[in-house]
């Protein structure tokens, strides 16, 4: 069975010491989260993931969910009790607003642990993050009745909240919905429809589930600008907050899954069911972007929860696992054979892992700062700022942190051997869980368009020329620093790596939109590649500055710093080649040579 | 549904255009394969493969195998007729020895048909496949009596054959198998011990199963110098050549895996079980790895087959999801949206895939051509070359074809958007399946320490320099080619990057094994991106010869050579750059630090 132990020691070391949070404690926020209230959160929310969540994820994978034939929906054994549990204990919504209940923590003391969460139980941490998306989406669009009604228990998890997008006609291109909505005398819209793939559209754990729903007003514009987005409650609420009538929605089946089969995937069948408009007709898809990038943050670390945890136990298993002698002599001569860590192979898993994943939580964690330093900087140069990076990174964060997260995981599963392949090991799962998150929330290829097509276009390249300077302005204020030379140089590299495909996308992206879309992949990685070599350098520094003090940690931390500048950051210059290959050699063929 | 439809245009290309097999008529195998011949067996085995086995490949997935409360051991609904239909219709061993039966085809010609089947049916094809590979060690290592008795059978598909290696203690160091065997008044052996993950161990397809089973003879050497192979029946065969007593042997279980759910993976007991010793005592390796090395290159396959199975559903999704516009403007205004073909991004994908398998393929029907060569040349000097490459290309063919493989299925499931991670659609099956790939066999990882550790160092270098030589003899005699000048350049390129890391190892490997076991990884990925390079300069030159005759095969054959050394060769600048940064960087942490 798998094991998850929070690595809250590297968590700590990026708030406190990489990220440097109590410089911000002036902030609302953060003024009211001082370090013994973070480590309290932290310390309990471990113990929460690997006592509660991570001893049903096995089983939830095992049992999956079950339609019942009156359409509800049965979650795998456990999810209920802790459910309850994470709503108890007041778990749910940690940096929620405190008016409706919330904790008000800030989003970068969250993060941590919705990490942990994700690594101790991803099918399960989906009910309540997608709840959360949806609260923040009514807090951002909705009516101050709307809020009234639905936040507080939404905040809680009394209630639960979902996002119905996808059709079977459409997914990518949300233009294309059917999903009818028609006006009713009493403000209210009846609607009718089919929605697929709606994570938590029915379950057993929450009183109410409060379906967001994309749907266009009879006689609104077609495509896109014709969408606009509902609440659906399950049970209607009355005038006092009780719940009242069922709405006329059904589950009408669960999708078969490879992997995060504790999570209730649903055919949602919508036939005639009350909903009401949330903010302006036909503009939903601003509220739903809202929802959208949130959530897009989420399966970011979701990509890299999955690594975390599936890292953990290949290291376990790589120093239990006695086979075969080191090349350079035996190392434990009493036993049988050596532990297989000392094979240099292995070694090279690990830290492919390791470098991955301490790189990839900085720069989720640093992202998820911006956000709020995007909300609660009394300086709008400072919010700006951040709200650039934001806007830029999400893609980013959501595409480079999945690919390499279920990359890892499948290393991990390597690492394993046979025993990896055997669904009683576990890791396997991790690896099915894994692989969805480059699917959902917009695929990669989509995040990788937005990239180009979108954010780096934004307000004359604003958003990259600042993340330029983010790369330059740490060269130059640390280039006199002897120690910290190789890493500063490592940023020196990739930043003109980085500026290079840049500028190629932008002579030739424009003249040819094809030299964009097929460029986007690579330029992604590389922009990925390039971020977390700036964080890998600012980790650098700060375990530089504590290093000396006989805690061992600092010493790895720069060991695995060197390694991803020797060993992770070389494929920069592989995808670079790529990105500057531009469309003719992707577009030559016709649809039917293939 | 997926489909599957055999690559017969792209098979024919490599055997009559790219490797001129026609050129080998006058040797033994080749002399009775005319091209007719061969085409029927090609033209008959794609029927067979997408009629017979690929309509039971996603049933095999959802049944799996189930023991009985006997031990016995019952396979999906459809196998037994598809085995029984296999055997009848003479395509369980076309490349068998005549005098057992065989049709003794050139292995060159039987690789496109493993190819089909296992794409058709990668689970399936294991029974068949693991008999040929027990075969082929009985003929090697057997006595004529052991042939005699049993390879008519093996061949005709009557019987099957397997490989018992792991033990729960022991999987790639085989030094530490503890199953025993104790020499009997006859000269048989009682076998007695636990052998785990063996494949068609215990089935419901064959009459028998001849278990091929490596153990330690009472008495022997330690380590690996005293193991043993023996040949252990399931039923014991009687003088004439009837079935006796049942053995002394019994599945005590079978595993639950992520994928390859149709082929039974078994715990199997050895308890006094009658065991008869093929060759020599406690040399049973060497024969073991006749069969091994026979096994890898079937691995190398299955991981190209997976690949094409999945790249072929892709690109059928592809052509037929409508969603969203060409950025270029509407390809097909008279529908709701473009096929999503017209993307850029998903071209790139399907380029990938493509580029690979077309590579892959090439690569490993010239390495089969090799094996072909090595056994009937009459040339000895033709004879060693071929052994060379042979030996020194199967860890590359297995690891380099499995990993890829594997990536390129994740991407046609990418490919899919939400579509691919349901179970309904079938293409997450092919990302499971191949998975089991990059494992068995020998790891990916044991494959790279062959190929430094072994394979460069053995006869002097020789066959790596030999490899060198066909790199640069194709450059030599094709550079007054100007139409081929741009995949003559990628080949010399390739060849550069490839000397310089081969050089490195050399110098740094040997007084360090550490820096040989840190860099074989990425040395055994640039090697294989160096011999696909030669592949596709091949495949170009053989298109080039051919190109303006009315059929679009040859432009689109030139323009995916085009691809490959556009934007998959960079891929090998990072591998290299990997190699050279040697084992300081992956072995400086302690083993507790992860």
């Amino acid at each position: 069975m798998p094991k998850y132990q929070a690595p809250l020691k590297d968590m700590k070391f990026l708030l406190y010491d990489v990220l440097e949070i109590g410089a911000y404690s002036n902030l609302p926020r953060f003024a009211d989260a001082p370090r013994d209230v973070i480590d309290a959160v932290l310390d309990g929310g471990a113990t929460f993931a690997s006592e509660v969540l991570q001893p049903i994820n096995a089983i939830g994978d095992k049992q999956g969910c079950k339609r019942n034939p009156d359409g509800s929906v049965t979650t795998p054994k456990g999810f209920r009790e802790a459910y309850q549990r994470m709503s108890d204990d007041g778990w749910m919504a940690i940096s929620a607003d405190p008016q409706f209940g919330g904790q008000g923590l800030p989003r970068v003391v969250a993060f941590p642990f919705l990490e942990m969460c994700s690594s101790a139980n991803m099918a399960f941490s989906m009910y309540p993050g997608l709840t959360r998306g949806a609260a923040e989406a009514i807090q951002h669009g909705g009516s101050e009745g709307q809020k009234k009604t639905y936040l507080p228990n939404m905040v809680s998890g009394k209630w639960s909240g979902t996002m119905n997008l996808t059709e079977p006609q459409c997914g990518t291109d949300l233009g294309l919905i059917r999903t009818k909505a028609v006006p009713q005398p009493d403000g209210s819209y009846k609607i009718t429809g089919q929605k697929i793939w709606i994570s938590g559209g029915e379950q057993d754990l929450a009183e109410n589930i409060i379906q967001l729903v994309l749907a266009r007003i009879e006689g609104g514009p077609e495509g896109i600008k014709g969408i606009s987005l509902f609440i659906v409650p399950k049970f209607l609420v009355n005038a006092d907050g009780s719940l009242g009538a069922r709405n006329a929605f059904q589950c009408g089946g669960l999708e078969e899954k490879m992997g995060i089969h504790g999570n209730a995937t649903c055919v949602m069948n919508y036939e005639g069911a009350t909903g009401y408009l949330v903010g302006e007709a036909h503009k939903g898809m601003r509220t739903m972007f809202v929802m959208m990038n949130e959530a897009r943050l989420g399966v970011g670390l979701q990509g890299l929860s999955q690594a975390e945890v599936a890292f953990q136990n290949a290291a376990d298993f790589a120093r239990e696992r006695l086979q075969g002698r080191s090349i350079t002599g035996a190392k434990s001569p009493d036993k049988p054979a050596d532990p297989i860590i000392v094979h240099p192979d292995v070694r090279r898993m690990l830290m492919d892992m390791k470098a991955f994943i301490e790189g990839g939580r900085a720069f989720a964690y640093w992202t998820a700062l911006q956000g709020d330093l995007e909300v609660v900087s009394p300086d709008p140069h400072v919010r700006e700022k951040a709200e650039d990076r934001m806007a830029l990174l999400t893609p980013v964060i959501k595409a480079f942190l999945t690919d390499r997260g279920f990359k890892s995981a499948s290393e991990a599963l390597q690492l394993h051997g046979g025993t990896g392949y055997t669904r009683e090991q576990g890791v396997e799962q991790f690896v099915r869980d894994a692989r969805i998150a480059l699917i959902y929330e917009g695929t990669n290829g989509i995040q990788a368009l937005d990239l180009v097509g979108r954010k780096l276009a934004a307000n004359g390249g604003r958003a990259v020329f600042s993340f330029f300077s983010d790369l330059e302005d740490f060269v130059s204020s640390n280039d006199e620093n002897e120690k910290l030379k190789p890493y500063v140089d490592g940023v020196t590299t990739a930043t003109a790596q980085l500026k290079d495909g840049t500028m190629w996308l932008m002579q030739n992206g424009m003249s040819n939109f094809d030299n964009a879309g097929a460029s986007s992949h690579d330029y992604l990685q590389l922009f990925g590649l390039t971020a977390l070599a700036l964080m890998w350098a600012k980790m650098a520094k700060a375990a530089l500055e504590r290093q000396g003090n006989g805690d061992r940690f600092y010493d790895d931390k720069l060991a695995t710093a060197r390694y991803y500048f020797e060993r992770v950051l070389p494929d920069a210059t592989s995808h670079l080649a790529k990105v500057k290959a531009g469309a003719a050699p992707v577009m030559a063929l016709s649809a039917d040579a293939f």
